[in-house]
């Protein structure tokens, strides 16, 4: 194993074959994506065009669900434990393009509970601020109003009661095999599989999560018990990891600035960053460069433009060529990296500006959420007093 | 202190000494005893006369607190998983008297989670229809109505909440020492000591439990972590246990319908149980007994009107007298306690029928429920839409 990927870590550089082979999942066949093209009657995002999506379990009942008519739900989420980055949004705004085309309801999850209870140093209040401020750029992706609950796991505690009958059916050997717990390990840790899970139920649908292959263990649980429960196995799309800006091994990791773009940085810091600490496969000198050309495969700025800031395909392809034949410096291409890069920042940060009004729908008000609290209410106080 | 020298008290004395060694509890020492009737203006009931209540951990600092003013709150619990039998009831008739001459908020857990999760044979919908009928005889008490919230964990969710700061302060290998988990507990059972230790941190005064001294485990935990999270360790007064109508020994056990009599039993029922079922301390024969006495102290229905339903002091101590002298046949002391339990029933099984819009104040609409929920709905909802 010259790569290892686990919920908690990813080192190293993921031979994605291996992984559906090693978690067990299938590919994400050009036949399956043939048939969203169709379901969807649109053209296919980059994401899928460009495999960032590569593997699935049970997409394929998923999309015979839809075509059936008896629909499905999404189902995300966010660790509130720090700025979001590049990496984390993007599969928000993969997200966004199956609700739009599938008109479906969207749950995202915020666990401000397990962040605050594995992180020594935050208190509640902490991981809540963080919360806050990632669910403004989570909003400011731009869901349906009316079809979208972003819920905090300590704000939203019915949580709890759906999380009751999943923590019945896993014992403490299955969650430690999954998870790895130990002796030291905090009760509160050892009980979040459940809380994790229990939005897969909030809807007597087959339940879609988007997600980087990394966290397909936690759902194999659910996998395990939801039939027993009465309820559909979850269905995954698992994605890619966007790169670190450093390399093209492990993920971006927001305790390493350099490593990534924040959604808040200022354009001149995304000007340095890419300057400075962006990979290439670029040749020692500029010489070399036009002697040789470089190389894409192992190029971040490349992989960058290739996962989401280009998406003009032919562009792509010509770039590619015309680096290898050495017709572009690395300068040229992060240089246009940078300008994507920002263009898309400011756009973001723009709507993430406006997004307050948002956030309260999707948190409270629009129709789903305002559904799923009532879940949440008592009748007699719904009555008044 | 009228009661030293009875017998009752000398009977268990020895073992309920070594358990305040073994459980490293404070006996209630006379001087306590006291000085709740100071406090309370009140004569002492029944359950303190005669150390019914016999051992605390900080019942002298509840007292201390409530004498300068910072005052306390009262907390206790029941687990539905089947009818409840008298054993269970007469502990919230003590507690009653606690808040009334104390004038005190009290909270109660209906754990409807916990009992489902460790009853295999159990639905959640079956836990919820033992909340509501067990509510039912617990609202039939008669709490202050503005004072008293009892939540069931699985409605109430915002217990959630609460439990998780305590669940980031209790490991694995700390909750296993106290509840004996295993391999094949489950998760949400693991996770339970923090629900059953979050009503502790419902306001910031001193919390007193009284509960059965078999209980006092469970808040040792709460005990060790409650500082370190700002509030104050919870006291409790630990309560000897109601013994079963089949001997002195162990608990009455609702799965043994010979050892208790339910709340909802018919007088005739009542009338046969106790008939059939009580154990004393009588004689085999007639003659016998008349000759050489009943002995008191092996006998369940003597221990049966001790400690609840022979109020009076003196008739108890004329009974135990006539008993070891042989004035009386065991035939005529359990009439007399059929009497006495039939008409208890009565008037609880009166009140119950009756405390439908009592539930609803105590659950819901009350002052005190309604400030529970009021802090489990987000603002944005209380607005309106």
């Amino acid at each position: 194993m010259d790569f290892v990927v686990t919920p908690w870590e990813v080192e190293g550089l993921v031979d994605y074959e291996k992984l559906i082979k090693e978690f067990g999942t299938k590919p994400l066949t050009p036949e399956l994506i043939e048939k969203t093209k169709e379901l969807t009657k649109s053209e296919l995002p980059l994401f899928l065009r460009r495999k960032f999506f590569f593997s699935h379990r049970d997409y394929d009942l998923v999309l015979k669900d839809y075509e059936e008519g008896r629909g499905f739900f999404l189902y995300t989420g966010r660790g509130p434990s720090g700025p979001m980055h590049i990496g984390h949004i993007i599969p928000f705004y993969m997200t966004r393009w199956f609700q739009e085309k599938f008109g479906v309801n969207l749950y995202i999850q915020i666990t401000d509970d397990e962040k605050f209870i594995i992180k020594p140093e935050m208190g509640l209040n902490d991981t809540r601020r963080w919360a806050y401020e990632n669910i403004l750029d989570i909003a400011a992706v731009g869901f349906d109003p009316d079809r979208t609950f972003i819920f905090q796991n300590s704000e939203y505690t019915k949580i709890y009661e759906m999380a009751i009958p999943v923590s019945k059916k896993v014992t403490f050997s299955t969650a430690r095999a999954v998870f790895g717990f130990t002796e030291s390990s905090k009760i509160g840790i050892i009980f979040f599989p459940a809380i994790q899970a229990a939005p897969t139920f909030f809807e007597k649908k087959r339940c879609l999560i988007p997600a980087a292959i990394d966290q397909d263990p936690y759902w194999r649980i659910q996998r395990d018990i939801a039939e027993s429960l009465g309820y559909y196995k979850t269905a995954a799309i698992h994605g890619k990891f966007f790169p670190p800006l450093t390399g093209l091994t492990g993920k971006m990791s927001a305790s390493m600035p350099e490593t990534a773009i924040y959604l808040t940085d200022e354009p001149e810091i995304v000007r340095r960053k890419i300057w400075k600490f962006a990979l290439t496969g670029g040749q020692a000198t500029v010489e070399e460069q036009r002697e040789k050309g470089g190389n894409p495969d192992k190029c971040v700025v490349f992989k960058w433009l290739e996962m989401f800031f280009e998406p003009d395909d032919e562009k792509l392809v010509q770039r590619y060529e015309d680096c290898r034949a050495g017709r572009l410096l690395c300068g040229e291409c992060k240089n246009y990296l940078i300008e994507k890069v920002q263009a898309f920042l400011r756009e973001h940060q723009e709507r993430r500006k406006q997004a307050e009004p948002l956030v309260k729908k999707v948190k409270y008000t629009g129709k789903l959420a305002r559904e799923m609290w009532e879940r949440s209410i008592p009748e007699e106080l719904k009555e008044g007093s």
